[in-house]
């Protein structure tokens, strides 16, 4: 074996050199952050990582993801080392361009996440896993390299509790316990057994090494991968900036190149150019596949009541049957978001994640990894929970959906802790991100298979309350349209609303009618991307915008709408109705009635907006400036 | 103790009853939920709580915090039996204007803080805890009743790590370990050892016990009061619905009204009004106050380089050695948010919570119970990861202030992972919030002390690059205010930036000045509350508005923006410039010139709404549609 660890050790100091070197080069990142694990990776990528470089579709490769992202130098010299990447490209590192990024993203072919926000890469590790064990079905395994300073992350102990329920014994987590975190020592030092014991605790196989020991990793790798029904982790001792005195266990040597390159690189042996032989996966079978059915849309009579929610769950059991890569993901909510009928149905494609939210996004990330379609649902307002790992999923240009229940104060009773009024705002604020609020149960159910569609992170948000059916079956709902639901060329006022709201402004533009004044409303269904060309008709041909949402007023319909207008000449006025104080318990139309955006209020807005009750295709009286304030007698 | 242990129990069935009768009153909430605590509660209330209910500022006070919200109504039926509330306004639960709401919020003078989003009430327990040991120096004690369901949240496990590392012998948690969620069992069950296990591995005294045990219950809490040195979590096993036998231990009887009320109460014996005399706390000295020094903030010379985030760091040590109840947080990146310079001048009032982002913004929650003023830092992009308990802080009607370095892409080579970008979005959604972004030290420095002396969120986006020096040290930047760096009565363009972005437009500024064109320059440092008058002004005198952002289009400087316009006639036209594709790595000025915010995008907007070069005071040409997106060639 002698031999063999001296190789090993030998490409470890070329991963601690080429680290020290791409940072150098970039004059920025993380090089003892890498030293520190340069051995493990070593050893991993010589014996125990099976994964071809030169084909990365293949469905049965490892996976290697560094939830410390900031070790990306030490993750570029491998793929240097693997032959995936060529030394020249390796220093291209952080440069404008380059796909060597400060924090790895899957613009590289062998980067299955981004990572770089702690404590996101073990939670996602754990959804690749879990699509190995249930869905591929294949032998894969899952190798996750983790820092030190992210056990603090509680989504790193939410993974812990998953991959052990679950008994994922194809996910080996590597603790790189190099003792310092950026600004000084870490909780817990060196002190291996304080990670061992949680994680035994939490029903894992844990063992404690010597992170620079090459005959110690080997072995512990090789027991990870005899262990069967429960993960493991590899707790390693390590040295941040291992190999190098100037900064070896020293503070103050986090995120930043070497003093003296030339130096370190000497005391390093010098520059090598090792090439390493990884093992590829063996040639099996191809990913399972799930039998599937014709597809088959719920739909619901016109002139019933039904929820969005209930449509949403409804539609994505059809959709399962007809699609055999849609799976569904549950934050112990599936009751209210309806995912319970998918787990009924297809129980083989349901995940139970319990109230782990960030979990629950991370395991989607991790599943579409391996191109399931995943759709995770819980409560709109708990979505909020996992919002870094929303933000983090468009940076991994991860195709997921995710449906949010119980939005806006028309919940009724449950009280602002469950009132979603923010959903809109945040998940517009995502790269990429599409933001749908179905009116309708048809709507929302048309809508779902063009989620599964529909590239990037896709939210659909629904209600809690049953709402009148008003489009028939067979109507076609395009992510990016609008539906005007009511209107002429003669309309005085326009009104937008989407989800409950829409309701409240088709009876606000029947009271309107009985005064003589015809609103055209419009169901504003694709809050992103949005309709802008109806918006601006309507602009141009109606006295000014009227828009209604059970939200805040910041960064949600209101504020899309102005956006799609913000280069109309002339521009129409814009009355945004929207939740201004904070609601408590009620029943929904009380709470409706309180935050003003009832049909009441919206009919008030809207004859401020036309002048009181006579009809004007001309410039707003601009009276309706404190519509959403005044209280409405009635 | 026979007897005293009859009354106990009896005031046991008392809180189920109540539980039962506001629930059905109500007509919705958890009464099931509140039965498996209620002889817990009963202990607790009657023996270990110590609480004047008359005088519920009293800083010795006991603090009794709901983690599990939805227990609600047994909350209620506690107050009402200490007195604090009668039956008649228990039996308004859920209703329109009462404080009995679905969930507790702090409206009512004996909750701290608002639960309802599971796993937020232990994380903000540790802060209070925290502040009974480091900054009140008082003997209260934290009391956290915990779901079973919401021990799968992280969250939970960050604040069994905070609360184990710090010692925290004045908290008690417990597990309320009912085994029924809301839509099946939960991970554990009863496996009440599976709770054990991970609470000692995080450093806590764990004690089992039968939660319908009064002398059990009796005993384990005097065993928590007994431990010292480490926190105690009683691990209670109990029977949701326990006591009525159509319920307990039943699936499906999660949140929802008794089917037979009247029933439900005859066997648990019927309707009582026993008074419990809450134990008060002792009667001894006042909380801790740290000596303070006149006050002397810091200042930058003018034609020198700062960066914002160096100042708040700055200002944040001036304001604390002048206010003694001024406090920090650090989420292990206070060399780079700056907080390193209190924890070194303070550090009796610095809090390392390391990478835990939820207990970082919940233990400033928990801090701010007792009065202090928590600012809790981190990179801008981190502070996602605790958007639920920002959300929540806002109905908890919490004052924190948050400030969070790194925005946007001018960070440069770290890459999209470490870029906020979404911070302005997020941030501006939360009710009642502030949202504050300077663009020069002297600002940063003087909005410090603002944030201490403004009620609820506070955020500051602060900018991770020097940036120069553009206001006087004296000058004074109210909330809600903007500046005008330049402009005259003849200004053909209005441009609206802020932090690094207004440096650009001062840039951009000149440059247009070269070419004739009087470009009007406004510092947006405060982007909610927002100056509407000064842009309704430039909209009035200048062609149009260009918004320039270190931010995604959506939810940010230019919608806030087009907000404070909406209703202006005529309406002014907006060009929004602002980060519209997935950022790499790159230095700072290629990134923005990248996303096409850098002086010369912004000038290139400039021209296009003033028509190629001529100013021009009337309305704007609209050819400014595709500022944000063309190439700029130079």
């Amino acid at each position: 074996m002698t031999s063999q660890h001296d190789e090993w050790r030998e490409l470890g100091q070329q991963l601690r050199v080429d680290s020290v070197r791409s940072s150098s080069a970039a004059g920025s990142g993380h090089p003892t952050s890498s030293m520190s694990a340069a051995d493990i990776m070593s050893v991993l990528v010589s014996k125990y990582l099976h994964y071809d470089f030169a084909a990365p579709d293949n469905p049965r490769n490892d996976h290697l993801i560094f939830s410390k992202g900031h070790a990306s130098p030490l993750l570029y010299a491998v793929f240097k080392a693997a032959g995936a990447i060529d030394d020249a490209e390796m220093l291209t590192f952080r440069r404008l361009g380059s796909r060597m990024e400060g924090h790895p993203t899957p613009i590289l072919p062998w980067v299955d996440v981004a990572t770089g926000s702690l404590g996101q890469g073990l939670p996602i590790s754990v959804g690749v896993a879990l699509a190995g064990k249930r869905l591929d079905r294949l032998p894969y395994r899952v190798w996750c390299l983790c820092g030190d300073s992210e056990m603090a992350e509680g989504s790193m102990w939410e993974a812990f509790e998953a991959a052990g329920f679950h008994g994922l014994d194809n996910l080996t987590a590597i603790i790189d316990v190099n003792r310092l975190g950026q600004t000084g020592e870490t909780m817990h030092g060196w002190d291996l057994d304080a990670y061992r014991r949680r994680a035994e605790a939490f029903g894992w196989n844990a063992i404690e090494i010597d992170g620079h020991d090459v005959a110690a990793i080997d072995d512990a790798m090789a027991r990870a991968v005899a262990t069967s029904g429960r993960p493991t982790v590899i707790i390693a001792r390590t040295e941040k900036g291992h190999g190098v005195a100037a900064v070896a266990n020293q503070p103050g040597k986090h995120g930043k190149p070497l003093d003296d390159e030339a130096g370190a690189i000497a005391e390093l042996g010098g520059i090598r150019d090792i090439r390493v032989d990884v093992p590829k996966p063996d040639a099996g079978g191809a990913p399972h596949e799930f039998p599937t059915e014709p597809f088959s849309l719920p739909s619901y009579e016109l002139g019933t009541k039904e929820a969005t929610r209930k449509a949403f769950g409804d539609a994505l059991v059809a959709l399962g049957r007809a699609r055999g890569d849609v799976v569904a993901l549950d934050g112990e909510v599936g009751n209210s978001t309806y995912t319970e009928t998918f787990a009924a149905a297809l129980p083989e494609r349901f995940f139970q994640v319990y109230i782990a939210e960030q979990q629950m996004v991370a395991a989607a990330v991790g599943l579409q990894v391996r191109g399931w379609k995943p759709f995770a649902a819980t409560f709109a307002a708990f979505l909020s929970r996992a919002y870094d790992f929303v933000r983090m999923a468009a940076v991994s240009r991860a195709n997921i959906a995710l449906a949010g229940s119980h939005a806006g104060v028309s919940i009724g009773e449950d009280g602002p802790s469950q009132m979603a009024l923010e959903d809109l705002a945040s998940l517009r604020a995502v790269h990429g991100s599409t933001v749908l609020y179905p009116s309708d149960p048809n709507q929302a159910a048309d809508l779902v298979p063009r989620m599964a569609d529909t590239d990037g992170i896709v939210y659909m948000r629904t209600t809690r309350e049953k709402t009148p059916v008003i489009y028939p079956p067979s109507d076609q709902f395009p992510i990016g349209g609008s539906r005007v639901v009511r209107g002429t060329d003669a309309d005085a006022v326009t009104i937008v609303g989407a989800g409950i709201t829409l309701h409240e402004a088709m009876k606000a533009a029947d009271l309107l009618a009985a005064d003589g004044i015809a609103a055209r409303v419009i169901d504003l269904y694709s809050v992103k991307p949005i309709d802008a060309e109806t918006l601006r008709t309507a602009g141009r041909e109606t006295a000014g915008i009227i828009t209604v949402e059970d939200h805040w007023p910041e960064g949600g319909i209101g504020d899309a709408v102005l956006d799609a207008l913000a280069q109309e000449s002339p521009r129409p006025i814009v009355v945004k109705l929207a939740v201004r104080s904070m609601p408590g318990s009620g029943t929904p139309a009380e709470l409706l009635d309180e935050a003003g955006i009832d049909a009441l209020h919206i009919a008030h807005a809207a004859r401020g907006l036309t002048g009181g009750g006579m009809a004007s295709a001309g410039v707003g009286t601009g009276d309706g400036s404190q519509a959403g304030t005044t209280g409405v007698s009635r």
